[in-house]
């Protein structure tokens, strides 16, 4: 398996160190392809991500993604978009499950869903007109888009708990009955019970009664806000971890951005990295390695080896640290 | 004045009345004009709204308004959407403030904000393209449109804690630079403090750290999804009332919907109506009187005169007339 390693821009370049870190501990025939990409290759070569980069990535099974900085300026082409749709990685899993010993702003610990959002389309079509007085941009929903989708989340319910929540907004955008009825079908053909709820329900029953669900599958915008709303419910940005999964390729990136406000202080939480790392290992058929990492993240927490925003007083690659040490114990 | 008293379906035909019979306490040369919206004509007549009923609503100076079913057909046309849209309310103003002795699902009592929603065009164009197998919609930002919602926001921020807050997806949607631009600008110029976020780091801020915020400005649907999660907040969509407010016009409702699942039992909670009442008095000009409906309605609830939602045994209309019996002792 060749896999990209992505640092990115700021805490990209704190965290993934320590994903790294756990990952090396397996000694797996990984071969790890590091690649510059992103604001400060921007900044040296006028280009977050080109041509050439895209081989590298394509030459790899899968890529190892930190995060990366996009400044305001409208000629900067966002290499996290670019990536996702060259290599075609349709579906975002962003699983939403408390960690043992840190609660969300809601206290409850009973829940354990996955956000399953379209990766290609819908808001983020880039299709625009920008004139000095109306921007429009084009939302663009097809059946292709929405019965791939469909059947990864029809895939993870099955494995799961059977139960399909779908989330749109038809009663206003007529482009969510296209999603709607494509996912209905989906989940009737693939016997997967199912359920649909609007957006803005959604947002209020997600933080009121996570327990309520399983697989929630959605369009590209509205799982981008679900799901770090959802972080709330989990405690931490720096907790939420996510897959981008495409037929071909995958990447892994925890939810979190670059943190310009923390970055180069080594107080990032590496735990979204290296649970992204460990849906890369689930990905890759290691479940037992995967199974390791989430139970040592675990332990870590619980003997409150932690950065200060979970209250501890480890620096990033210390918390990395003792996280690869608790699975060489194990 | 003259206003319309819209109860539209479902649980809208219960918590109007209980909203009209505090209303009614005052006094008020107010006149009443009962008009038949929604899904329960509809039904009748074919047609949810027509152009009479246009005309009836444009001889008031405002709207109370329940709430209204929309079905699944798409040729029904939605009630709300094209009120808001025909009275050209470009405002919809949303606060999101704890009430005495409830708390939301975060437990925290010690914010007081409001989203300031634009109303009339983003993603509720209308501008649709349906084929078989794509759909489009077309996402519509307009410097016109965007500059008097920010002027809405700039001058409810100067009433308040001068702190606006907007909200946008600018990194990835180019019609946002365009909102986000012309908001600031806007602030500028009329001396308001001003910030900016992104919609779903936004979704997990304002969960995490309600306190933060006092007005926050953001486009239509971002607004839509933002504004019924933060009920979550306050404890239940039942509470969050709302304005829609236009240069002539303005429209009072509860953000929550018609309630198919309770409604005809008589424990929808009436709150969320009165509250939107109460900013109708406001609008209005009768400050004193929409303050002593607040003080009310705390007090039914200190008092556990509450429907099941809050943990009482209250039918909608004893809360209501509970809530009118405290003003008339005041
Ligand atoms: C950085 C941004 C373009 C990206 C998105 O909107 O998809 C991010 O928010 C995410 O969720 O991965
Ligand atoms: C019923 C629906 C069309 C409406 C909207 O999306 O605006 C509602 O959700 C609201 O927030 O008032």
């Amino acid at each position: 398996m060749r896999v990209a390693v992505v640092e990115g821009d700021g805490i990209g370049k704190e965290v993934i160190p320590a994903a790294v870190e756990v990952l090396d501990v397996f000694g797996l025939p990984i071969e790890k392809v590091p690649l510059e990409l992103g604001y400060g290759k921007w900044e040296k070569c006028g280009v977050a991500i080109d041509d050439d980069d895209l081989d590298v990535l394509k030459s790899c099974d899968c890529v190892l993604f930190g995060a990366i900085t996009t400044p305001a300026d409208p000629n900067y082409k966002s290499v996290l978009l670019t990536i996702r749709k060259e290599l075609d990685m349709y579906a975002n899993i962003r699983p939403i499950k408390p960690l043992p010993g840190v609660t969300g702003v809601t206290g409850k610990s009973d829940f354990d869903f996955v956000i399953v959002r379209e990766n290609t389309e819908g808001m983020y079509s880039s299709i625009e007109e920008i004139h000095d007085d109306v921007a429009y941009t084009k939302r663009v929903v097809s059946r292709k888009g929405s019965e791939r989708i469909a059947k990864s989340a029809c895939k993870l319910a099955k494995e799961r708990r059977n139960d399909l929540m779908i989330v749109h907004k038809s009663n206003v955008l007529k482009s969510d009955t296209l999603f709607l009825d494509v996912c209905r079908e989906t989940a009737r053909s693939e016997g997967v019970d199912h359920r649909d709820m609007l957006v803005d329900a959604m947002a209020y029953s997600l933080m009121t009664y996570p327990e309520r669900y399983d697989v929630v599958v959605t369009t590209n915008l509205f799982g981008d806000i679900l799901s770090d709303m959802s972080a709330a419910l989990v405690g931490s940005l720096g907790l939420a971890p996510s897959a981008n999964i495409g037929d071909k390729y995958a990447f892994f990136e925890p939810v979190h951005g670059s943190g310009p406000d923390i970055a180069g202080k080594g107080i990032a939480n590496p735990i979204a990295a290296i649970l992204s790392m460990k849906m890369m290992l689930e990905w890759m058929g290691y479940q037992k390695e995967a199974d390791l990492v989430e139970e040592a993240v675990g332990k870590s927490i619980l003997e409150k080896i932690t950065t200060p925003d979970l209250g501890g007083d480890a620096s990033t690659i210390e918390v990395g640290r003792a996280i690869a040490n608790y699975i060489k114990d194990m």
